[in-house]
């Protein structure tokens, strides 16, 4: 690793501890380095506060002219509900800015850049790219499309089923598993369930802890009862019920109230329906190495597929987690 | 790695060709060293014919005093169908043996050591133990129990379907996964489906290519055309139909034909009823990263079991095949 990117990769660190705070903003983070050295590290906290390059250059006085910044993200070039970037980078006189990807905004990618070189500014670009954009993909594709990214996840056995036919699901997956869906839901910015699941389980879907994250909740279909959690507690004027076009609520959710990623928790039926409706990004399975049988509950729902038409995804890692195993994988055409 | 371990690493190579065609005996390799250099070796490649310690001995005509001997499992020391390998080591002038892992036969174990120790040789054992017991597995859960081990292997989708409603399963898994189910099927002295499984897809279930390996053919439940191939093609007087109790078959197999691996490659329903019966010992379970929903044949067959009474197993390794995954688990007992 060259030195470009063990400053990124300390930039991307700092960046990831916006996610979950910043929507309708992508997270960024921010280090300022003087002969070899760190001196400075701001990321993006809210969206309306300032941005990781104001955080990271307002804690220090006298900038030398051997000074560099790295960003995560192209700095901002226009006025938004703060000053652009670009403008605070000229002002303090950086001479050097290693930016990790573009800005994603078609209309707005390469203008930062091309206004600091226009100035003398030198800089470098697509330093840990990959891992750069990795982390504003729900920010890239809420741009591009005006849906949240969604990621689904869900607790299963090794034989596909997230409940008995009882419909008892506790517990299937260990508490790894569990502590992990905690830290999965600090990093987005609503999450989703089927009625079912809020029949079923009372869930409050709110991390826990919370460490300052606001998740909006989602609940598809209206039948659950008004002393649910979600209904009842004190987050509960952040609860969405959707009675309709699953879609059309998740374009609504990222267009009202910026929000860029959504985590489905299940249950089967609405799991199915999403892949069914194409909205699924991500897929995120705890699978326990235990077994239910056919009379369980399946993970997809009660209908199927046939063989020549079922959707194909791709493996991308498998981690163990405690007893069980973490299975990523994405649609096929992601490949 | 020291040079035992190297050694005996090789001898392992080799006992491993003679999986698939030792039955009732177990796989065995022999290598014979000296002055740090390979100088003969051997295997068990049939039973009946010679052990691995003959194979290799015959091969050299003077061996030097410090000529040393590996064999990964401790050689016999009374008359079976051949001749005791103790007195042929002693015979050959043998100072120095070194053991992977002892006869597994509790009448046995240790007497070959104790023989080649009372007549003045070095015996050095437990040099890759780990490795060497896993080889002969089968062999000695047969001679423990009277049962074979058995390898439940099934290729199923990520929501644990192994056909879809209309019975399609041709292919649910990639050329790689079918080719290890070859190599898998070399290795393993039966292969066992459900009759269902005759029925939909008329397997050979021999493995190709062949390499020598000559496994029984088992089939549960009797419903089965006679022009199956498994009861029409060259190898039929190999199959075995089981219209009774499985466990009681298993024994036959094991008692009547030197059965100490069996491979089950499915259906569902066959697949249910072993774990039920607790005649499982690993599951090998070939996923792709496709979907098939609840409309789908289960993996396990259609019953199943309560959340607080579902078997537990123990992923033992997740490996990429392919586009596929291939999860190597074990029944919970054995963690």
């Amino acid at each position: 690793m060259d030195e470009h990117e063990l400053f990124m990769e300390r930039a991307l660190v700092l960046a990831r501890r916006g996610e979950g705070l910043t929507r309708p903003n992508p997270p960024v983070g921010a280090v300022l380095v003087e002969n070899g050295k760190i001196i400075s590290e701001g990321w993006h906290k809210k969206a309306g506060g300032p941005h990781a390059e104001v955080n990271c250059l307002k804690k220090v006085s006298g900038i030398g002219k051997s000074a560099v910044l790295y960003v995560t993200l192209e700095p901002c070039s226009t006025i938004g509900r703060t000053p652009p970037c670009t403008d605070l980078i000229l002002e303090r006189g950086i001479r050097r800015v290693v930016i990790g990807c573009k800005d994603p905004n078609p209309s707005h990618a390469g203008r930062g850049i091309r206004k600091l070189r226009r100035a003398g500014v030198d800089v470098v670009t697509g330093v840990c790219r990959k891992e750069a954009h990795a982390l504003i993909v729900p920010f890239t594709k809420r741009m591009l499309t005006g849906l949240p990214f969604v990621t689904l996840k869900l607790g299963v056995t090794l034989d596909g089923r997230i409940a008995d036919s009882s419909g008892t699901s506790q517990w299937i997956t260990g508490p790894t598993a569990r502590k992990k869906v905690q830290e999965m839901r600090r990093k987005v910015d609503a999450v989703m369930v089927g009625a079912g699941t809020v029949r079923a389980d009372n869930p409050s879907l709110l991390p826990r802890p919370a460490k300052g994250r606001a998740p909006w909740r989602v609940v598809v279909g209206s039948d659950i009862s008004e002393k649910s959690k979600v209904l009842t507690d004190e987050a509960a004027a952040r609860t969405v019920i959707v009675d309709g076009s699953v879609k059309k609520a998740l374009r609504a959710l990222a267009k009202e109230h910026g929000v860029m990623h959504v985590l489905c928790e299940g249950g089967g039926e609405l799991a199915g329906s999403l892949i069914r409706a194409g909205l699924v990004d991500e897929f995120m399975i705890f699978m326990a190495p235990s077994v239910l049988g056919g009379s369980g509950f399946p993970m997809f729902g009660k209908k199927g597929w046939s063989l020549p038409k079922m959707p194909r995804w791709v493996f991308q890692t498998l981690e163990k987690c405690g007893d069980d195993v973490l299975i990523r994988a994405v649609p096929e055409k992601e490949k």
